[in-house]
């Protein structure tokens, strides 16, 4: 006695202790004889800018988050919002990666109410500016790389709807920054930054100048994570990628502070076969990996990995076998885009697993080596890298903090002035890098090692490098200027920045222009 | 007045209004000598399996789970449930993606308490005879993958550890099916049914017999997703992927059904340029590729994309340029594994990507054709693939029920008989996959079309081929036979089999063994 009908008891009570219900046959369609393959585009998630934003359900107050993976050449944080006040949305929480010259027209959305808090790694052109001088109601939030990956992990910096510009998709929404195929528009190589607004937003939505076929593979973004694909006629422009904070430097004195760098690195003591190594933006950092070249030829040290914001540099030492690995989580120009798309050696990063502060496993963390730049470096060997020394906004936190704490060596490369701005300064502007992490610092004037490290002061005395007191560089750059007026700041918080665990660092107070 | 000292008030405001702390330089401790790179072993995941166990905070009665992409060559199944009886765990209910003949050893953990409960896609060999006669108190739950994906990501199937075996991974857990270091030891290729588990159980111990430097990349599995890395003398023995269920045919029957299975697609309406095509473990449906390659060059058509257990011939022809790319959610022997591991268009799937029933973008609803196999087909085109017609569990779900329903045509390729055994019934012993999604059965008496699909009927009536009624094809499997004696059932349900949503498709009741 075993069919069907007769162990239809049994399968309503299985079905009533597995908490379900029994399948019934007669529901299920006939198919119909579309070719599935054929048929992709219709049921696939292509749609309208306009139309996906509804699909997503955004409302007025919730939180849109954007990368900066293109930097100058960004064109979908404008494309977006433009859409959006058109709309007729208000309120909304914008939560860049980092904004730059390029998302200036945000002032206009900022002031119709578009767009009325900010969160971001920074701010620059007239939008810092503005900001700076009260622009806004809320203060701006400013959070590291490492912060931003952690905290939307936690879930206390939520995204109601990611907007994600890939240099490709499939109609399904399997995305990354490059594109295999003849039709590629575009290019920005890692989407490390936009990784996590994919995995934890509520809603995702990929803007593409590339729709290639079903599957796209492989991707950085999982079609799993897609709400809807929207195609463009550009998501940005990768020559101006390597623009701005991380152009090549030919500025002399930027290649003598290099210079003196990889001679810092090199008798540091971590300068060992297997060492790894970060550069931050700025021409300085980025050209020592060039002059430690020769020296890990010389000695026949190879690096495991090269770790960041990965360059032209980098990817060239690692063709040739002096770097192992590169862990990618912001293709710094157009050549390692390229390599991340060509090289399985060449590894692309989420923000989380780069540099999470809660994250065992943070990249940062198995970092030897990591050369950072300075707006301002003060006695206590805290770093600004955010607000000028006039007060306004004018650059971006990016990894700056997380690496500095989690690397073994932090080295600050910075002029003692520049023009007549000096950069060792008594105290910062803005406290971005607590100086617990900050191990030397290197000027055209003499190098600065942190006396927590007394023993890094040792190894560079050694090796016959200037080894000087921070404070007599300070008070050098002091005599050289003078005395400066003190800024003229108003009373306004207009931003708050974060440290990388979450905790407030600092808050920038708004800067009063004068009237004549 | 904008010293930081100045500014405590309102960094103490801003915090509150954050919601959070304010930084305290002093906690952070002054940096040590160690270089980050060669600590990595220290701070590392790297533990034993009984250390992993213990650090994942298993507990008695919780769910563990394993995938099955070595096939008859798994060794983690084995290892570490040995492990967990040897210290003493109790009443677990193992989850696996499949089981299979080299499992038996679970017997004995099932007698003594060890494990309690079985989720599976399928149970062969010893293993399977003993749960038929009644080995277990609680009934298996036999779940389709893509259902098994589903279910992991919707929580109806809560894992609490996964113990993923991995042919690679670094000390923080990115991991992989393959190596690319000389230290390789094993390879299994895509570990598409471990992925719903590395994202969404409680806690994931990967082990690995190849233990590479930082980082391991590509990877399949994230670090961000792994708490513990063991390393294993062995994880699985490739050569033993392509066995059992999935061995290449020589039987002549079944090349003839692979055959005239090729010539129903080549006449199904289906067989355009651009179409996709999965063929599902069993020799001759595994063999239509083989027999569908000449008709592609001829005409010209090339496959979009070959999706499944992708194997070595597909791999042959993605290579001719006949399959544009491979969707591989089980690498069916080594040379696709060794594929996966080198070409960028041949995709690794999770089993939601492949088939989830609620995943809008799951492969199998761009599948066009796919061609499977049965161990009996009923009238009602209704299919059975796990229970043998002798009332033992000897099979496996597998995609089976997956990809009938969601493909614009599946067919299914069986013998009328095999041996003394009928395999086309007036009802099948176990319901499996409905006849809903069923559309053609190919057997060597003839091809029968569901009569939900007159067109397609139509189509290969007008191209000549043999199309019968499948109540002949039955009829004349019971004139050849006779009539069978009725299974020895008891009462006892030793499976419940779920259909992809989730609902109860059918029940296994035990076999009495006859005592002579």
């Amino acid at each position: 006695m075993n069919t069907y009908k007769e162990r239809a008891g049994l399968i309503e009570q299985a079905a009533k202790a597995c908490n379900t219900t029994v399948y019934k046959e007669k529901e299920v369609p006939n198919k119909d004889l579309t070719p599935r393959t054929t048929s992709l585009t219709k049921s696939s998630k292509v749609m309208s800018l306009e139309d996906a934003i509804r699909h997503t359900g955004l409302k007025d107050g919730m939180t849109i988050s954007f990368h900066h993976h293109f930097r100058g050449g960004d064109k979908v944080v404008n494309l977006v919002v433009d859409k959006l006040a058109q709309m007729g949305y208000k309120n909304l929480h914008l939560a860049a990666s980092s904004l730059i010259d390029v998302h200036e027209p945000l002032i206009e959305h900022i002031k119709n109410g578009v767009i009325s808090k900010i969160s971001t790694s920074g701010l620059r052109g007239e939008l810092g500016r503005q900001v700076s001088l009260g622009l806004m109601k809320e203060p701006v939030i400013f959070r590291s790389h490492g912060n931003r990956g952690a905290a939307i992990a936690s879930g206390e910096l939520h995204i109601d709807v990611a907007f994600i510009g890939a240099s490709s998709s499939d109609p399904m929404g399997n995305a990354c920054g490059y594109s295999r195929y003849p039709t590629a528009k575009s290019i920005c190589g890692s989407l490390g930054y936009a990784l996590p607004d994919a995995q934890h937003a509520d809603h995702v939505v990929i803007l593409t100048d590339d729709l290639v076929p079903y599957p796209n593979n492989p991707k950085s973004i999982s079609e799993l994570n897609v709400e809807a694909v929207v195609e463009v006629e550009s998501v940005g422009d990768a020559s101006k990628i390597s623009s701005g904070a991380i152009r090549d430097t030919k500025n002399p004195r930027d290649i003598l502070l290099a210079q003196t760098a990889a001679k810092v690195v090199e008798n540091s003591g971590y300068f060992e076969d297997g060492f790894s190594i970060q550069t931050g933006s700025g021409g300085a950092s980025l050209a020592v990996v060039k002059f430690i070249r020769q020296s890990m030829i010389d000695r026949n040290i190879k690096a495991s990995f090269a770790l960041g914001g990965i360059t032209a540099h980098m990817v060239k030492m690692h063709e040739e076998g002096l770097i192992e690995r590169l862990i990618d989580v912001q293709s710094f120009d157009k050549v390692a885009a390229e390599s991340l798309m060509n090289d399985r050696k060449h590894k692309e990063a989420s923000s989380i697993e780069y540099a999470a502060y809660n994250e065992p496993s943070a990249a940062t963390r198995m970092l030897d080596i990591v050369i950072l730049s300075a707006l301002e470096v003060d006695v206590n060997f805290n770093v600004n890298v955010l607000v000028g020394s006039d007060g306004i906004i004018r650059g971006a936190i990016g990894g700056h903090p997380d690496t500095a704490a989690d690397s073994a060596l932090s080295i600050i490369v910075c002029p003692l002035l520049r023009g007549r701005i000096p950069c060792v300064v008594n105290e910062v502007t803005t406290l971005i890098t607590p100086g617990s992490g900050v191990d030397v610092v290197v000027t055209e004037y003499g190098i600065a090692v942190n006396p927590r490290r007394p023993e890094i002061a040792e190894r560079l005395t050694k090796a016959g490098l200037n080894v000087v007191d921070i404070h007599d560089l300070a008070a050098r750059a002091q005599k050289i200027i003078g005395d400066a007026a003190p800024l003229p700041f108003g009373d306004k918080v207009v931003g708050v920045v974060l440290n990388r665990d979450g905790s407030v660092l600092d808050v920038i107070k708004n800067i009063v222009e004068p009237t004549n």
